[in-house]
């Protein structure tokens, strides 16, 4: 099925709206694919976006980020909550269903309509991964879930950067890892709300629990700022996921109260618009080399007729006018 | 002295059109600093422009394009020509008169009101280096020099990308050092119009000589198509140089017959236009983040009343017309 009229997207948007997972499986592959349509699907969804408990989770590979996400989705659930997996890997050279392997384990969840769950590992046409992921967890939430958790692997920059657009971001340890010190290299330190020192049942567990611990004291804090709580979980068991549901309550309760919310998702919100309009210049700059006016305004400078400046503005402005048609 | 008049520039680009050293200097550093002044100057010097006759010479560090570049300078100011030497060096950390060191030996020329030389290693604050060596050459043509000898450093893409944008690109080789097939591997073959073994008196020369002929003959060539002379050369002795004259003449002369110094001089300007709008489309993009719309536009969609695209929309047309104003 192609996509081709306003009245195909009415209808895609209304099933992912009542949670057809197959229409919002098809609306996350258009954004995958930058597809065109993206633009009016956007706008159809727009005033449905913003209700949903966006909550990242990030940290090294095997610290047990699919297995606490599974855990995470069981005890949301229980509570009769509707749920969208985003699973995001920036690192992945695949493209599409990247980590579905690691998915393995929540096929727990397969059979349940009340959970989505999507690996990500394709750019968006228009940008970078965490633009995409943005997108597409806005359309998760556009599509009536109350809980998006954005999972990425790794703890480079990218990652930090997709986990901090969160409403809530989970910072996951284990011991032995070093992953204290590499985490505050990343930069970690700054946007993690909750930290979580899994396999805690391991040697050097405590180590690792007071290392973190004594990092987010070194810290500076002014008064009244929110002090990330270290929650020590062993998620193949199912230990300690109340503990990290807890944290993750307590923790929007904060952002409730002072008002931070809002902030962080206007921030999000700008974070999108600006993975947007990039990939809009992106494009331009990808298409400049190509445009169908360079032969003939060079001929003019080359001629001594035009000064290259000049023709620079004239071939940037054809573009300026391509995009506000097609774009 | 800062230029902040238009009758600033007319009386610079006056001078400059005069040959007056300093006048000159002055614009190939506005064109290094980016002055913003430089979109009135290069619309002031643009009829002026396309009458010299552009020679790149590439080749590896201690090829002996330096020496090269002074005995083809002593040689045309014989022939009672204006030489203009631009030495740009696209790997130099250094910022202005990076190879400076290298001039020493074109001091012979350093009391010649008919020679101007300067080295740039500067990339323009609106692109790359090729660009501002680009727009650098075109200052030198429009202030009436007959010849602009542009020196790069190395054979990399940017070298090769610089010396093609030549009418004329001279290669240099010397023995043993492996640079045949350096060059081939850069893509210098392509772009080559005259090959110069230099150093022609030392052991390997001829081994050399034949390697590059070899790989001459092995491209493909459609009839009537130029095929690069090889010549050979001892700089340091003066030895050759009339050789090198006589091949970058006959080249010249099958550029004018051919139409394709016209298509030369189009294809500079095309990548002279290109680097301006690029350099714009980059400076739009540093300043996406700061734009002070962008926060009442992420409000918005924060707010679930306007789509992140048309948000986009509207940051970069605030953009565009910033830039229509201002740039």
């Amino acid at each position: 099925m192609s996509l081709r009229r306003s009245r195909d997207i009415t209808s895609l948007v209304g099933a992912a709206r009542e949670g057809d997972p197959r229409a919002v499986a098809r609306l996350v592959t258009l954004v995958e694919d930058g597809d065109p349509l993206l633009r009016e699907i956007s706008a159809a969804l727009a005033p449905y976006a913003v209700r949903a408990q966006v909550i990242g989770l990030t940290g090294s590979p095997g610290v047990g980020k699919s297995t606490t996400t599974n855990e995470l989705v069981r005890a949301y659930r229980s509570a009769g909550l509707r749920v969208g997996v985003l699973a995001v890997d920036p690192s992945s050279p695949f493209t599409g269903g990247a980590i579905l392997g690691d998915r393995v384990r929540m096929q727990d969840h397969a059979t349940d309509p009340g959970v989505y769950i999507r690996s990500m590992a394709n750019r968006g046409a228009l940008g970078g991964l965490s633009e995409a992921a943005l997108q597409a967890a806005l359309l998760m939430d556009a599509s009536g879930r109350d809980i998006v958790l954005l999972e990425t692997v790794g703890v480079g920059q990218a990652e930090v950067e997709v986990a901090s657009l969160a409403d809530t971001t989970v910072v996951m340890l284990a011991p032995g890892m070093g992953d204290a010190i590499q985490a505050v290299k990343a930069g970690i330190l700054e946007v993690a709300d909750v930290f979580v020192v899994n396999k805690a049942d391991r040697d050097g567990a405590d180590a690792t629990y007071h290392d973190i611990q004594g990092m987010i004291g070194l810290g500076e804090r002014e008064a009244g700022q929110w002090r990330p709580p270290v929650v020590k979980a062993v998620a193949a068991r199912g230990e300690g996921i109340d503990g990290i549901i807890g944290a993750i309550a307590k923790h929007r309760a904060w952002l409730d109260e002072h008002g931070e919310l809002q902030r962080r998702r206007e921030r999000r919100a700008a974070a999108e618009i600006e993975g947007i309009a990039l990939g809009v210049l992106r494009a331009r700059i990808g298409t400049l080399r190509h445009d169908e006016a360079l032969p003939t305004l060079a001929a003019e400078v080359a001629a001594g007729e035009l000064d290259p400046f000049a023709a620079a503005d004239r071939l940037l402005s054809g573009l300026d006018h391509a995009s506000d048609r097609d774009g």
